[in-house]
């Protein structure tokens, strides 16, 4: 806990930052402790002073309705009276991530056996993963910061939308990986930034180096790590894109990866908050955690029936999901368990095999992670923990691309032939 | 033209094909020679049963305002009163493409000397290129014509998107490339479809054989061949949201890449729609074509002043634009000529170099074809032929890690390093 409170010191409080102009985090009120409920002041802390907590973003809000929200940018600031963001948000040079499709999966359902099945695909978002979304909400509070530098530890989704957001923004990146990373993902970060350093190590290596430089080093803003709190709540935006989507109403149940955590628990609060705005009706929604076996923290907290969660070395072809050590597990397991849901882990192959039924049933090309929530959900199915007389939806965080290697030699061409309508014929396609 | 003769009698008139309903191509009137003028009744007809010349779709337009599209859906459906489908569209199942992100791109504008800049990214359409829209009517003509099969030649990013629709959709697929096609272009069709058929020779060798088997096959709607007019205005959307995205109004200039041409076409057939209906004020637009010199038949012929096309033998990275033998050039270098615009080529250093412009800068990751266009707008103002005082649109048509061995060897992690502070101090990036 030293490195927490060595850091949380070293940090100016607002007070120190004179800078920090009026409304720069919209209706947020203050940084309140998920653990003893204190609240510091907003600012770059991520740490309770006094129980070293996790900080999360709360507010005050106004009223806020449907018309105001639909009236809005076909992006994730149509919901920007939700989110840590200044009224003008939308005027600062960004990415515009958000408001992705939601497509009835009528193949995929009947395939697997469910009666209504919606996939939120967050794959086509500016650099293809859900990621933009948190980015986009970290770069407000690091511009409200004054930060001299963007930066993230990353088992590679992020590396790619802060070196993206930051390229558009013209702030000076640097962004660490495990030096094991795909090689997609390490040409797609190093498009836009100079500074994309590989570690060696595992992500969990990568983001205790994250953590002391952030405490090192003055103006320095690491996404999720002293910026965490802003950017968590950019995930609220998935949840509150499937109410509006579904017609504003929310689904019975959702299946959603986890590597550390943070996104499940926010679309969890997405749909808290938007039942007190009055924005959609209340009704139960159970809340599913995908995870690959091979980095299985939580899930297998979850079926030992146990709060503390036991971290792992990852193992995996699910590389964005591996993190060993994950901040929000707890989190994760108390929702999933107080809303009915669980948490449920494959192997790689069944990962392999949720890339392909997405793709051959929906034509939607997702990365390993999407294959573990895909494969998940089966297997939910299968095990009689989903029900499959309920609406779901799954959600699709990243795209296939970045992990080609998952699949490529899997797939590939039905016949290589000469350009003669004889040498087609003869392969038995037509 | 013996070949296009014989798929024609081999096509079936609408009256032969009592199956298609009312309503099925909304308000299209007919399909009428580009050349002569004839008009031929809606069916799956692509030549002039008079003259060979090249059937386009053309309409009874009723009404139609901006508020009507306004309320439509956030995808090129909004339009459909402006397209070749039925009114219920939206119900049949479908990647929903289009409704993309315009983006001011002040860096790259300082970057190039431009006062207004902006990139119409159709990089997040579903499939990641451009190609979702033209797929998606062309998917609704083959349903409407009860087609067996849904198929393509294509230079690699055509089947990918006919591939994942008609993964959707539930038709049968089999998409045809050239078998030197880059990797990821491989297997992103591969994943969607077990009738991936890779040929020996370039994209006018494949789209050859694709005639030929178009002629002989019953039931195969080509989305590029038998079903091109209806495919072709799926390009209009780009035009459509362009204006609409602008708040009903048309820029001054606009670079388009060209391979067949027939985006270039659709996109200034779709401003002088919109002027047509009153949907925005009429005012010159300047239109550009971008190519790369190792295919450059259109630029070649407008720069030497001539209207006849050469085909050539392409030899460039840019493999999606690598059509030596353009169906649409002699349309491009007419827009070109008569709207003050020009078609511009560059060399594949130069791609390479448009495709880090445009990271760099905007944090937008484009393929060859994208780096081609960012690479030859550079051009234009350098040359003086584009006007940089005047409000200018890039169209950012496809994404990166489709082809990243073009950037892979120019970019990679600034350092590898161990996972310690000291470790990353050594590197000078702090
Ligand atoms: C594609 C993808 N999906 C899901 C996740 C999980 O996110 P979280 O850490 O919020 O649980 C990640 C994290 O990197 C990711 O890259
Ligand atoms: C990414 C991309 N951009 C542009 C084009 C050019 O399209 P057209 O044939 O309509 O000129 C293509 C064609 O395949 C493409 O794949
Ligand atoms: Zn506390
Ligand atoms: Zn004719």
């Amino acid at each position: 806990m030293s490195t927490v409170a060595e850091v949380e010191t070293a940090q100016p409080t607002p007070a120190d930052q004179p800078g920090i102009r009026e409304g720069a985090f919209g209706n947020a009120r203050s940084l309140a402790c998920r653990e003893c409920g204190n609240e510091v002041e907003l600012g770059p802390h991520y740490a309770c002073p006094e129980c070293f907590g996790p900080l999360e973003v709360s507010y005050d809000f106004p009223v806020v309705t449907r018309e105001e929200i639909e009236a809005g940018p076909r992006n994730i600031w149509r919901y920007k009276a939700l989110l840590p963001v200044p009224d003008d948000i939308e005027q600062s040079p960004n990415m515009e991530p958000g408001f992705t499709r939601l497509l009835q999966a009528r193949n995929l359902g009947r395939e697997l056996g469910l009666e209504k099945l919606w996939v939120k695909d967050d794959s086509t978002n500016p650099t293809n993963s859900f990621k933009d979304r948190v980015v986009a909400c970290a770069l407000s509070a690091a511009t409200e910061f004054h930060s001299k530098v963007f930066a993230c530890p990353s088992t590679g989704n992020l590396a790619n939308a802060v070196a993206a957001a930051g390229a558009r923004a013209g702030i000076k990146t640097v962004v660490f990986i495990p030096s094991n990373l795909e090689k997609p993902k390490q040409v797609n970060s190093a498009v836009y930034t100079d500074s994309l350093v590989a570690v060696n190590g595992n992500y969990d290596d990568v983001n205790k180096l994250a953590s002391e430089i952030a405490g090192e080093e003055d103006g320095w803003a690491f996404v999720n790590v002293n910026v965490r709190p802003f950017y968590a709540e950019g995930s609220k935006t998935l949840g509150y894109e499937i109410a509006e989507q579904l017609g504003w109403r929310l689904p019975d149940q959702v299946v959603i990866p986890v590597a550390s955590g943070s996104q499940l628990t926010k679309v969890h609060k997405a749909f808290g908050e938007l039942v007190r705005l009055g924005l959609v009706e209340d009704k139960p929604v159970k809340i599913f955690g995908a995870q690959a076996t091979g980095c299985s923290p939580v899930s297998t907290a979850y079926k030992a029936e146990v709060d503390a969660i036991r971290p792992v070395k990852p193992d995996t072809i699910a590389k964005s999901l591996a993190i060993g050590n994950p901040a929000d597990g707890i989190y994760v397991l108390d929702i999933c368990r107080s809303t009915g849901g669980a948490v449920e882990d494959i192997t790689d192959d069944e990962v392999r095999e949720g890339i392909l039924l997405l793709a051959r049933h929906e034509g939607i090309f997702t990365e390993t992670a999407g294959g573990t929530t895909v494969g998940v959900l089966k297997k939910l199915v299968e095990t009689g923990q989903l029900d499959p007389t309920l609406e779901t939806v799954v959600i699709n965080t990243g795209m296939g691309l970045k992990t080609l290697d998952a699949v490529s030699d899997q797939v590939g061409p039905a016949a290589t032939i000469d350009a003669s309508y004889a040498a087609f014929t003869a392969t038995g396609i037509a």
